[in-house]
């Protein structure tokens, strides 16, 4: 057996989360040995960073400094993390990846797109994942779950959540983008469905690889 | 007037911040505004970028991560501190800037130059100092210097200076070919003499920009 690399993405309130818990669950039950991680995050180093990059501070990092903390987290969890475990064969699943740096601070901030590959390569030396799911949502689906979530954990959205609405609309055509390039790796699944359904589309669309 | 920006590089125990302050004590003499700065380090954010690059922990950012992080640390910096003062008609003094990456990761670190030349471009928005000051010491200087340090301060070397004495070495012959190749930004002072006389030689360095 060979380790794969499975990499979720979608913006905020698409139930990634979730998703990457119960397809998780079920690789396990099928005998795999899984590897979750998120990002930012991952290694002492990488959740550090993830503070820096999600709390509300006087000195928000600007978009240049955002990236470049995302990809010192990425190059970080790689290194640490993703290789090892691929080598030793088993499943690594990521919440975030490459592709969110491409719709956030690409579409969403507007650097440009192919710098940010060859920022990425660097940062990776130029893994890339064998599949990509994106969970696509509706705007209100999103906005619907994001306030339950906060309801829920009483906790207010962070600094990348909040921004406005042309924002997280540039990211879903990003995301959208990026599936259409490469549709090999890509698997769009419609995620506004209930979560069983949701993940029936996940487990479908990753069961070849087993 | 006009704004005018200058980098002090060197290996560690070079004498670069005894160094920056004299020369801004100076250039204040003068009539001019002055603003100090250092690297990583300089806003609420670089600061927090630094201690997570030079304290010593169980997951130490390894050859990319560090970059990207020395990175990030720059670009917030450039955008909130270097160029409104230099659009201020301000001198801004920095305690290290883009040499310090090509010199520690290049030469260092063995990263690529170019890679990392293309990376401190997106960094920094390309922006390049008007003069940058090597201070270059023997290898017993810089010990000595360093050894000083620590038993006045009472506090033991952090991650970056520890490194062994290869590294200073790969250091110290990066410093200097990257001066060579830009003679015209760069003066190198050989900074093993007393404090006032270097002061003299960085002073003598920099009077024509007046």
């Amino acid at each position: 057996m060979t380790g794969r690399f499975i990499t979720f993405e979608g913006g905020e309130g698409c139930g990634k989360s979730t998703q990457i818990r119960l397809l998780a669950d079920r690789l396990r039950a099928a005998g795999r040995e899984v590897v979750l991680t998120r990002e930012p995050g991952g290694t002492a180093l990488a959740e550090r960073i993830r503070t820096l990059v999600r709390e509300e501070t006087d000195d928000p990092p600007n978009a240049r400094a955002e990236t470049l903390l995302f990809l010192a987290s990425r190059a970080q969890v790689v290194e640490a993390v993703i290789r090892p475990a691929l080598a030793a064969g088993r499943w690594v699943l990521c919440d975030r990846f490459a592709d969110s740096t491409f719709a956030y601070q690409g579409y969403g901030r507007g650097l440009d797109l192919a710098e940010l590959k060859r920022l990425n390569a660097f940062a990776t030396g130029s893994i890339v994942p064998d599949r990509t799911l994106l969970l696509d949502v509706a705007p209100e689906t999103a906005a619907a779950r994001m306030r339950a979530r906060e309801q829920a954990t009483h906790a207010s959205a962070d600094r990348m959540e909040k921004a406005g609405g042309d924002f997280h609309a540039r990211l879903k055509r990003g995301f959208l983008e990026l599936a259409a390039a490469e549709p090999e790796r890509f698997a769009v699944i419609a995620a506004d469905g209930d979560m069983d359904t949701v993940a029936e589309m996940v487990w479908n669309s990753i069961r070849h690889m087993l």
